[in-house]
């Protein structure tokens, strides 16, 4: 069991305006592999849901296209959808992000990945949103919470070596 | 020849906000058939594109229900899509709205029917935007022009009593 599964890299979040929130997150692989991880969708299917079925309907890695996933929890199904504004591999992806449950709400979501030149890589993720009320709304819904399941699970995929 | 298609009513054009545009314009129709012109495939494809061949590829006139509607223009093919995030006949619509050639740039769209009393109908359109950049794009790219040009087809349909 690799040192990163039993105590995780912190997540760091932060509120740089009024419409924004930045996390930032260490993993343990190099920044290619990490950004296969998010963007092959069979590997993405491993980590995203957190440990819930996620399907991936769509996964169109190119300006323009869209992506959509649909993850089966214990208390019901959930659709996330968006389409990719950006996509400059293995550096930075700019996407939108809106979930079924709030449709037409839509997130700016601004992915860089930084090579620390150890095998290690730092992803920062800045989210921006209509409204100062969407933002906190977002923020109270256990986003954080959600994001270190995610990212946990992961680690342990990128510890796998897979 | 109704008088409006000789002399159209005038489009307010006005900026509330650094991040928005709202318009008004008033249409010699009941609210109900405005509504219709705008949520009924077969309508819409005789007004929205101007003159242009309009294909509606999706037209989910429900809350968390999709649009996509393709023009093709004397210059070239151009997609539009989004989604609905609030639909209350006949009265008040939100959706996003997306343009193909800057996907990822979302704006919010809430559409406001008034019925005037006299057998006619005033629309009240704001448009939010991420950024008064992408705001002050949108301004520059002829958007009051389309605008326009889409109204005045559209009186022409209330006229014709499709």
């Amino acid at each position: 069991m690799s040192t990163s599964q039993v105590r995780p890299h912190p997540l760091s979040v932060t509120t740089p305006s009024d419409r924004e929130v930045r996390t930032e997150r260490v993993f343990n692989a190099p920044r290619e592999r990490v950004w296969q991880a998010m963007t092959d969708p069979k590997l993405v299917a491993q980590w995203w849901g957190r440990g819930n079925r996620l399907v991936i309907e769509r996964l169109e890695v190119e300006r323009g296209g869209h992506w959509r996933f649909v993850e089966h929890t214990p208390d019901g199904v959930h659709g996330f959808e968006g389409r990719f504004r950006e996509v400059s591999p293995p550096e930075r992806l700019v996407q939108t992000f809106e979930w079924d449950g709030m449709p037409g709400y839509v997130v700016i979501e601004t992915m860089t990945l930084e090579d620390l030149g150890d095998g290690r890589t730092r992803l920062v993720t800045t989210s921006l949103f209509h409204t100062t009320e969407e933002r906190d709304g977002m923020l109270s819904s256990g986003m954080t919470t959600g994001l270190e399941e995610s990212y946990r699970a992961l680690d342990a995929l990128l510890a796998s070596g897979a």
